[in-house]
């Protein structure tokens, strides 16, 4: 048995889309002292179902549960050994998820997908946030919800996701009734994997909130769910409702059994389930109302406190102790951000660029961020709109798509790069704008995710802005960020607002505005403006005419 | 001397940009025999003057004289020499020039560049066509004409370019006056290698129309050129007036001077001089109203024949014998077609498509055609505008600039070329959709130029414009143009458009225009007139703004 120091220690474990991290965090000062991660076994099924080798159809993406058991038992003793510490000084455990991520399971929490009967079964496993095959089933919740005039639609900004529960539920009942009657719940995967850990199912408020449709501590109506689906009349009632848990809360004590898989001592705090942009906020301190946290990676989550409830048009949701508890908790989103780059780096930039970066040893984004970086604002002649993933904040509109307006002869493919870049930004500022307009001002901005490291975009995006922007001091800011929660649930701190100003690790205001800048890109935004809402609230509806087309030819993207 | 044959031939000379070409041509049926280049040896004068090494500013564009008379000297003995003909048996020479590409000569003729005391003054030098720093003049020649209400100006489509002679003239004016005033006539080059050959200065219709200002017998008026400065209130009477030649009229007898640079006959028939663009339309048998020839390169100019008078919106110009004698010839023009692809592959195509096309042994065009050609219509669900390099007609506004509307996180290198490929498609159609709407209708659409090549484009067309695509068939559309014009000079045909029958080469009908895809590309095209005009027409001048941000940053363009 080990022997007690005079430190404690809790683990945050962030469960993501093709592994789980597990890192070590000092309860004192939130140090990051060792981390661990593990792969997916299964990682994502999305071509064809592991148990019967037979194809998905398209937008599918399912996994196996049994990978995120696997992640306790191999992750959470690998930071530990890598930490240098006791087992014996960690005082409780802590996790964040994807979501919506859902497991059908029966009342003890067993996975479908574990049993016999069901393995060959697709709806049986794991749907994960990703899975886009429910598209139909969201767009007559969204029709069925505007007709009836429900009022919770404007909590989601108009339009409930495809990836929610409410879609994926629904998709089961109408393809596979007899899983949807076998499937006692509907869970989260944040609160399946804290059912393993500690023997208790425990709804957390966020994914309840955000994914789930609650709202004022109630479910749509049966009769709501009766118009989509007479059989579908007891979905909030039979499978989805359940005592909620707010965030920083004890769950339970971790399990004999889960103490066996993660080597920790049976009975620590194990706290209530997460979603990973939510616990990335106290993990940059950003607590208050005002600061609004952008995890800007592939694509961009905005998460917020606000001290009202207020219906932000376009945002993905406002939940109350959605993010922390005691505020209402704001999210927004772009939808394509680094993979926007990603794509014109791939598919719009010459090979002589790959060598220049190679000569200069330096990776092409950054190669190319250098030499667009030396232009004046506006010099490139360009504006971009953002849209080629669609548009999350503030049009929810997928059908929008990406514009580049500006070309000439002379135009450069660094200068092309750049347009892309500010167009992100000002995607950011309209969001920016639109919760100031609705009441919830944003004052400071602050970033954590991949993109933090291009220094000029950040820049950037201060000067878009004209906010001071600070970035995290982690590198892994979800699991900081479930460690602090871990911290709360033991006691050892009294809300995770103290807690995070304890360990949550920023650096403050690190870009400023540049007003000569700020200036210029006040001109290209208000032309940004007035592309977006020609294209994007149907003075042209071009983009919808071209999906539309593109999709008769070559089936759903 | 060589001995006489029963055949006889003419000579065709194109005089291009960088070189001239001479081509050897029967007169019974147009065959092309042989053929000889040569270069020019100063080629364009752009960042300095060779005769002073000086620096010349931004957008100047000079030549020497002198190289025009060595391609007769060396060219066109090659080409006889090429063809295996003897000299005497040739009866006439013709040529066609650039345009408009001015040559400031004492009243003998003599350009002011041979005169000892100018050769180190830029503006004695020949200004080459893609001369534009006249832009300032033209802007005043066009605020002028429409502040007085100039009825000339609509037959220009509503604007004068800074590449013709007021502006060319009036620059000379205002920057050098001594030259100005020391230069006796100020000569199209394409009248004063005419001039070289016979001795004779003889103006031709085409140029004195689409670039002089000449219409219905008689140049703007003294109070108009006196409105944008007083000293030149003379330019029209003692700069270029003077007695108009018609097209394939007989300008003079070649000289002994000439005889002897050419090896040619003296005395042999030399054809009034011509356009490279306007003489492609015999050669390609389109004399007649309705034969819409497009000359396909860089950038497109379009010529046809019309019975009658008409104003149409955004024209080049409209010129009463200015492509064949007894017809109204109406010229429009895309500025940019091929260079925009050529940019594309330049700065928006990864490397890996090189080397696939390497792999393949085609050229990167081909490669990626071949690559964008799999897919049906619309599937790439994109629309372009095809302003990279402005637009001339039907806007006439060269503040414009490219866009792309449509991209998404799947768009390829290829699809976005597809999408360009069609948007020049489409500024074609709006041509010839304005052509009609202003009562010249198109009947048939000749393509000439290098890009005929390009099948997959050529069907594009036809589907696009719905109109039966017909191609010459001769490498050397403008010298066999010429030679035409040569063989009606010398009495062989009654007319041009009679030497056309029997000279002219084209392939009728080679693309059809296919229902189905002209259907699709109706409704692509309606949301490219959409965009057209939302861009184009002042619904929102983003276009400018940047542009002007940018000229602003970076000086002018």
């Amino acid at each position: 048995m080990a022997t007690k120091s005079s430190e404690h220690y809790v683990i945050g474990v962030d469960f993501g889309t093709l592994s789980g991290r597990a890192v070590v965090v000092r309860v004192s000062d939130g140090a990051e002292l060792g981390s661990s991660v593990h792969e997916y076994e299964s990682a994502v099924m999305d071509k064809t179902l592991g148990s019967s080798g037979k194809a998905l159809p398209a937008d599918w993406a399912l996994q196996d549960p049994q990978d995120y058991v696997s992640v306790l038992k191999h992750a959470v003793p690998g930071a530990v050994q890598a930490a240098g510490i006791s087992s014996a000084d960690v005082v409780g455990i802590a996790t964040d998820f994807t979501a919506c991520t859902m497991v059908p399971v029966l009342a003890d929490g067993t996975p479908l997908s574990s049993l016999k009967q069901f393995r060959e079964r697709p709806h049986a496993w794991v749907k994960l946030w990703k899975h886009h095959a429910a598209q139909p089933h969201a767009d007559r919740i969204n029709d069925v919800a505007r007709t009836r005039g429900e009022t919770w639609l404007a909590r989601y900004g108009g339009q409930i996701s495809s990836e929610w529960e409410l879609a994926k539920g629904l998709q089961i009942l109408e393809e596979d009734p007899e899983i949807y009657h076998a499937m006692d719940k509907f869970v989260e995967a944040a609160d399946w994997i804290v059912w393993q850990l500690c023997g208790e199912y425990v709804r957390n408020a966020c994914t309840a909130g955000y994914k789930g449709n609650l709202q004022d501590g109630a479910y749509p109506s049966r009769d709501y769910f009766a118009a989509l689906n007479p059989d579908f009349a007891g979905f909030a009632d039979e499978k989805i409702l359940h005592p909620i848990g707010e965030l920083g809360s004890r769950a339970g004590g971790l399990t004999a059994e889960a103490a066996g898989w993660t080597g920790l001592p049976e009975g620590i705090a194990v706290a209530v389930g997460n979603v990973d942009a939510h616990v990335t906020a106290p993990a940059a301190q950003a607590t208050q109302p005002g600061q609004m946290v952008a995890i800007m990676g592939t694509s961009t989550c905005h998460v917020m406190n606000g001290e009202a409830l207020a219906e932000v048009p376009g945002m993905c949701g406002v939940v109350d102790g959605g993010i922390i508890s005691g505020y209402y908790g704001y999210e927004a989103g772009q939808s394509g951000v680094g993979d926007i780059f990603a794509w014109y780096v791939n598919n719009q930039v010459p090979g002589s660029y790959f060598e220049d970066a190679n000569k200069a040893g330096v990776g092409i984004h950054e190669h190319l961020t250098n030499l667009a970086s030396k232009q004046a604002v506006g010099e490139h002649g360009l504006i971009a709109l953002d849209w080629h993933s669609g548009n999350r904040s503030v049009l929810v509109d997928h059908e929008l798509s990406g514009v580049i307006v500006g070309q000439t002869l002379s135009t450069t493919a660094e200068e092309g790069y750049r347009a892309l870049l500010e167009s992100t930004a000002f995607g950011t500022r309209m969001i920016v704008e639109t919760f100031r307009d609705a009441g919830v001002p944003v004052t400071e901005f602050i970033v954590a995710g991949g993109l933090l490291t291009n220094s000029f975009l950040m820049q950037v995006y201060s000067d878009v802005t004209r906010l001071p922007l600070s970035v995290i001091d982690s590198d892994q800011g979800p699991a900081l960020g479930s460690a602090i929660h871990a911290a709360v649930a033991a006691g050892f701190y009294g809300s995770v607002g103290e807690a995070s100003e304890a360990m949550g690790r920023v650096k403050r205001a690190v870009y400023m505005p540049n007003e000569e800048a700020s200036k210029a890109y006040d001109e290209l935004y208000a032309d940004y403006v007035r592309l977006h809402d020609y294209f994007g609230r149907g003075s042209n509806d071009v983009m919808k005419r071209l999906k539309a087309r593109r999709r008769e030819l070559v089936g759903h993207e």
